[in-house]
């Protein structure tokens, strides 16, 4: 990846003469069955972007409670759009059809005008959750028909691809926005690629100048993008594999209890609560034993799987994770 | 009150020399025990000079999901703010200290900041529930250990006073900001007050001004306010009682199913679901007869009673709902 | 004035259903020659709702420098709605067409979008200087051919109509919006009216609404505005009169300087540099003898007649801004 | 360049943890005189957020008429930041400190708040004009005394270092905020870093992390930028000097009108209104012949060397636009 960068050909992608950026945002739009994209330094720039195109001050967006832009985008919708954030109450991230009908709002002067609803695929703070293909396309439609647009955070979505083998360009038809990330699953340095129509994508660019995420020769970024997609894709599927490899080694260990959807995708999460001690202790010994997991509140673990960590890495983890919950539950006995 | 209008002294209110508003303000301080306050032509300007002057852009607010902030201000905290709003999940307004203390986010530089929490008393859009005083006290004090505001929407605070007996003050004590309405059960054509710190005050004048809500002798509006105070408090309990009566003439109609809390103030709210009828429907053939109630959502009905609706128009009213309730249920039979 | 407020018949204004309300209205409207008009708590709301609903964030307006926009209103655009003032460099708030023309920016994704401009008539900060009826229109012209709304802030529009005898319909014609000052030579305790087409004021409302602007039965003020349409206009000849007669009487005072155009409304502006003291100063020794005069800046005064103020007043006031005037003259020696 | 950026040691910025991108902004840090850095994927996003952090909705700035943040950042602080902008007229984007002075209000509730000054080095749309450090020190004491943080938007900073030998931690002492850019002179993909205080590197992460600038890998592109410090310092001096070369080959072009600080820098402006053609059509003809130059507005013509233009290509350059001059005005003859 690091040679493909060093000889990647650039332009200013400011003046749309950068050929790799030109590639890479052409090849997400197919891929997403989109006409157009455009490249985002990350991608809480391409979900504020999506936001920013298709709201004004003053709209509701429509989210799940365990979303990204709810919790973990700094308030950019409301800081910088004006916007206000409707957070549906799920378990794990996946809200039903009838959830988003009755979130949305009557039209009245009084109220917040509901603009925009959001799927995040796959949900992050959830265990990784798969939405479910016709889920996705009901809410599509009862979007359409009461006059918001649908967005897709596609943080995750090549892992959900990779799971189901539905194609992303499924996953996304009829939605209005939709993105993939590079650098999560995909292993890139840096970057994301927002999709959707022509207008779109020249309303997009006029906001991620103003955000300031308008860059020069982008090229040497966008070409690890173009490898990742040539090489990397393959890597998901075993990414989520290693997530179930995970959930297999731990299950049954003491004061551990798992989300019913656990390692559907590249995400495995569990509580920690049985065991009595606060998320972050449980990670940082993990850490200190050299394995990376993340707190999530005060009782949930996430571990993630990427493509720097094989199947060996895993069996490593696992036994760290195993026996660090049954050195607690031993010492609390 | 017309009267009282047409004799008051008045002057420029934006050079702090109206004397009769300058006299209301401090009334309404007196009154909830704060040091100072400031006349506003809404409830709504008092609500959202209290997020804006108490947070900055990329805050969070905490409110009910029933509340007033949230669903009936056009979204003014995001939109003019940039603030974003978390609703907490109840089923009348009223939330626990424990959905509160879980609400406030851990400092990180990805997350919202929770700066500020309301509590609207009484609740609105729930059958007028009073707030229990001693869950606001709780309620308070996790916000000033968690380093947020605490604020009343007290848009019917009166009327929660009036059904308990604890003075506005005591309500409001260690509160940071909390305001009074004149308009709703005070009777006054224009008008709320909001008060707080001697700062909290020169800073919310400052956003009333850019808001456009600085007036020049608003101490003919102000007269009204001090009359009601004089003359129109102990209506408020009667309007409670009013409300208790409504009930009491409505029990046991047909398909009417009513809320636990159902005239604990001057609101009534039931629900004509079991009458296979929309909300507005059941509204609009009450209005045909006579009879004002507000439809909220697709199967509430709320009512409320105010200094214009006396002992009679009670009767008469709960006469005109119940019939129109079993002419429905006979034909649906 | 109080007794026809004491009188008026009133409504929820916020349902449409306050007939004073909607004959005031009503009757702006077709003193502006528009289709709808909207009440305002100030002329402050009427700007900042005018500039909400024709704009969005990113865009920019164009002024002069010397506006009550730019100036005096606690920069609302830029804080509530994201939009960037471009404030044209004039002498007494008068621009050209040509200005005009050369601020209108290209459209280009890295440029502010230039949206609307706005006419101050008369202008408030420059001695009450009147815009030219036929450069308002070329600059009303040119905003049209770029696709820019145009706009009057008409807080003293009435004063240059009586003036200029030229209708208040006829400086309108063409504007997408423009509003009318009660509380200032109308005499009027609270408000102004903001009016355009029925589309304009639909979203004007939304956003009155928004900002806490929305009353209750505001027909108690806007009978008042009613009065003063019938009675105060003749007034305002008067007051432009007085402002001639309080020049005419001040010529020649030693230190003083006026501008070239002082006097052609109801505002009489001059300088006080010549006598070596600060605008500040001057004006309080000048309220010591009971004559209000406003410091702008640390050299300019500005006097303001208004019905409350009747030729013998202009006589006491010329007499006391002189002999402090030669007093300090004299000391300075 | 592209090898250091291959070899490049990597984390996650985010966390802290890329120690490349660390280096860079300790290294720029240094070169400021400044306590910390932040990496930014732009110089447009280090001036928003240096503005971000250092006002709030409803503060004015101060700049000149030319500069960037005034006329080409899409109108972002106003946008994002509610904060509007206060641009001062000047020729060159040189003001005076007696202009700044004049311009910062006195404190008023009805006042917008100045709350932050800007000073552009080397001016970007007058010819690269380089500020002079007294004057900048002037202006960054009157901001002080007055309350005012003073800010350095320093794309070009670099340049006039190269020209004056005067130290860029020299320029930026006593400042509250700067940054350099990596992308233009420096020759660099993408990237610019801003610093500042511990505290204010801090904050401007928050803002940072909100627009979406925070990247994973950043290290790629912050090798660069320690290479291009190490390696292309030399070259500025060079660019430069190239500019003057082009100014010495041009004069006396006929229709060609310099400013007077022509080629101070690294630019060259001119107008070519004597020609009778517009600058875009000029331009355009130019870059047929290979030689790319850029229109500014409908007169002016800005060429701007860097390092991927050789003496050998000024000088064809400098044949080019005179020849087309020459071409033009022998027409119009």
């Amino acid at each position: 990846m690091r040679e493909a960068m060093a000889r990647a050909e650039v332009g200013d992608e400011q003046s749309g003469s950068d050929p790799t950026t030109n590639a890479l945002c052409a090849r997400v739009a197919d891929l997403l069955g989109m006409e157009a994209g455009v490249f985002m330094p990350s991608g809480t720039m391409c979900n504020l972007a999506a936001i920013l195109v298709q709201t004004r001050a003053g709209d509701e967006i429509i989210v799940d409670d365990q979303s990204h832009i709810y919790n973990t985008e700094a308030a950019g919708a409301a800081a910088i759009g004006g916007v206000s954030v409707r957070a549906l109450p799920t378990r794990n991230g996946l809200y039903t059809p009838e959830q988003a009908e009755a979130a949305i709002r009557a039209p009245q002067r009084t109220a917040p005008r509901s603009a925009l609803i959001s799927v995040e695929q796959t949900t992050s703070f959830s265990g990784g959750s798969i939405w479910d293909l016709a889920a996705m396309r009901r809410i599509r439609d009862i979007a359409r028909a009461r006059g918001l647009k649908a967005h897709i955070d596609g943080a995750r979505l090549l892992n959900a691809v990779a799971a189901t083998g539905i194609p992303a360009r499924t996953y996304a038809e009829g939605f209005d926005s939709a993105w993939i990330d590079l650098s999560k699953g995909l292993g890139c340095p840096v970057g994301a690629v927002l999709c959707g129509s022509h207008d779109f994508v020249t309303e997009a660019w006029r906001w991620k100048y103003r955000l300031g995420g308008a860059m020069r020769q982008s090229g040497v970024l966008a070409a690890a993008g173009l490898y990742a997609l040539d090489h990397h894709i393959d890597q998901l599927a075993e990414d989520n594999a290693n997530a179930g490899r995970l959930g297999a080694a731990l299950a049954g260990t003491p004061g551990l209890a798992f989300e019913p959807e656990a390692g559907q995708s590249n995400i495995l999460s569990f509580s920690v609560a049985g065991l009595g001690v606060p998320a972050a202790a449980f990670a940082d010994a993990c850490l200190a034993q050299g394995v990376r997991v993340r707190a999530l509140g005060s009782e949930q673990i996430r571990a993630t799987t990427h493509l720097d960590v094989d199947r060996a890495g895993i069996a490593r983890a696992a036994a760290v994770i195993r026996a660090e919950a049954e050195r607690i539950a031993a010492e609390r006995g």
